[in-house]
């Protein structure tokens, strides 16, 4: 059974995931099957780009954040998945060896209009590593079940039509 | 030498890549890494949830687009990584054995404001499976090196303080 629901996430309440560490080879390995680019594959060809040296694909940044929130809450919850993603901001190069961190705020939450068992929940998500640099930002809308679906509320018989 | 530079994305260019397929092992794979829900790691679980049977996680849906476009011009290009992503929307799962391609079209196109050899693109990106089914769209900006810096282009004296 999930321990958490839609109902367990207040706007404004905000948490912290993590940390996890990632290395040079999972950077690596991670850009050779999807992001081939050489500033992520090579640290030769990095040094003289304008990462200054190795730095993880975008896409293995929001790869590690969805790992560390799964690991620190979703997992756990009622997760329905997600309709997709508002904004992500790459702020700043990850690193081999950085220690990640996420912290979670709860941006907004509402029920769903079209189906009484599900709510949704926009969080921002801040990812740091362990000098506290803002690597990576990411709004997102997730959904999950509710603990008391909509139709087993006290609410007036004419309720749905508002 | 890269072929494609800043110059080369006109706006309102539409471009075709792929197809890449994805088998069952790599979703299954990319989710007990980053993304060990249980509908995108196991089949049974999957058929009882709302996506009705395994589907890939999104942030592997966005890895398998940058993939597909790194082989369909990334690599190619003087690319100089990417500042961050507009929107993604997942639009409807991805499976296994789905082949998938993404149409690119160039939305915006501008020189960068603080770097004379940069250029900025805003790119839509949609990938469809082999039923023309539309999976995600993204939305994002990535910059390329220029052909011609600013520097180099014939131009009045003050032109920087316009």
């Amino acid at each position: 059974m999930p321990k958490l629901y839609w109902e367990d996430f207040a706007p404004g309440s905000v948490a912290e995931y993590g940390p996890r560490q990632v290395t040079r080879e999972e950077i690596i390995a991670f850009a050779a099957e999807f992001d081939p680019q050489s500033f992520h594959l090579d640290e030769d060809a990095a040094r003289s780009s304008m990462f200054g040296g190795l730095a993880a694909s975008g896409w293995h940044s929001c790869s590690l954040l969805m790992r560390i929130i799964a690991d620190g809450f979703v997992i756990d919850s009622s997760s329905m998945g997600s309709p997709g993603v508002d904004e992500v901001k790459w702020r700043a190069p990850v690193r081999p060896a950085d220690r990640l961190r996420v912290r979670a705020t709860v941006l907004e939450s509402r029920p769903s209009h079209s189906r009484r068992e599900m709510g949704l929940v926009k969080f921002l998500f801040e990812m740091f590593n362990q000098a506290d640099v803002a690597v990576m930002s990411l709004r997102m809308t997730s959904m999950f079940g509710r603990r008391m679906p909509a139709a087993s509320q006290a609410a007036p018989a004419h309720a749905d039509a508002q």
